[in-house]
């Protein structure tokens, strides 16, 4: 159980996958939204600001997923692997400035 | 001078309309080419992570546009318009969190 | 009304800068409150951390509070003391990573 | 190996909780500053934002300290000991908003 075993074999749940899945689609959608939104004259600053802040807590979401995902899947058994190096450099790296 | 505007003739500057357009195209690029990650049943937590935090700072970067070209002009001259009060609480309420 | 107005001029609201202090010495009491957990050998990081949360979400809301007070009465009349370039400028440049 | 472990039993590491304590006076010291900035009647609001921003990134320093060292320590081990739900839980809670 020690054995180092190769980054590879790591994988999303599935139906984490399927989750974030069905998250960004939606996050497409608000992105193709604000886009439609620009293409307005009068459009206002604030109502783009607003719409940019919502996409990004729905980003965030789905991050938060895929985070909780690694942690109990990937994190907590790593010392049993043998590549917890890796595992908290990439980790450290990727929650920079959350 | 000191007259109220209404809020409809706050425009966004076209020139910042046109460049938040590009980049939400390419950050509508950027979350379908998540979207593709995600259909690859051995995809890598971390690597959509490491996405999401990209898409995450090029909407941070459309924002901070939209949001200097607000300042600049509306913000600073919204006193001579008399609608500051709505003005500095739809700002905070943009900023919360940010 | 137009002519600049040396920066000097401006000047933080005297009762937000009781209210910002009395804040803040709360938060020097909350500093000094994780510095004395950390004299025991055996705190443990995640209360640390939560310690550390709690510090930081006093200090924005110093700031929100500050940065309100500094829409409301500088940045708002910018335009009529011809300063708005350094005043957007500086704003931006407080406002990165919030 | 797979005995439940008492979370007493987690410790910060003596370095780094010597680390925290020194970066931790300093920012007592830095507030202290503010709170001084804050006696002068002339004080200028974007000098307390910028003073508070740096504090704030100080703080988040200590954390990412304590946040590594807990990851290298305790949550790669978490399946070993059989706390991963409770380390998983917890460790979501502290990251978010951050």
């Amino acid at each position: 159980m020690n054995a180092p075993v190769s980054h590879c074999a790591l994988r999303l749940d599935p139906a984490i996958r399927d989750d974030a899945r069905r998250r960004l689609l939606s996050v497409k959608g608000h992105v193709e939204g604000i886009l439609r939104m620009l293409e307005t004259e009068s459009v206002y600053c604030v109502d783009v600001l607003k719409q940019i802040k919502a996409v990004d807590g729905a980003l965030n979401k789905v991050g938060e997923l895929v985070l909780r995902c690694h942690l109990r899947n990937h994190v907590v058994t790593a010392h049993e692997r043998g590549d917890e190096e890796v595992i908290v450099a990439e980790l450290m790296e990727v929650l920079k400035y959350r």
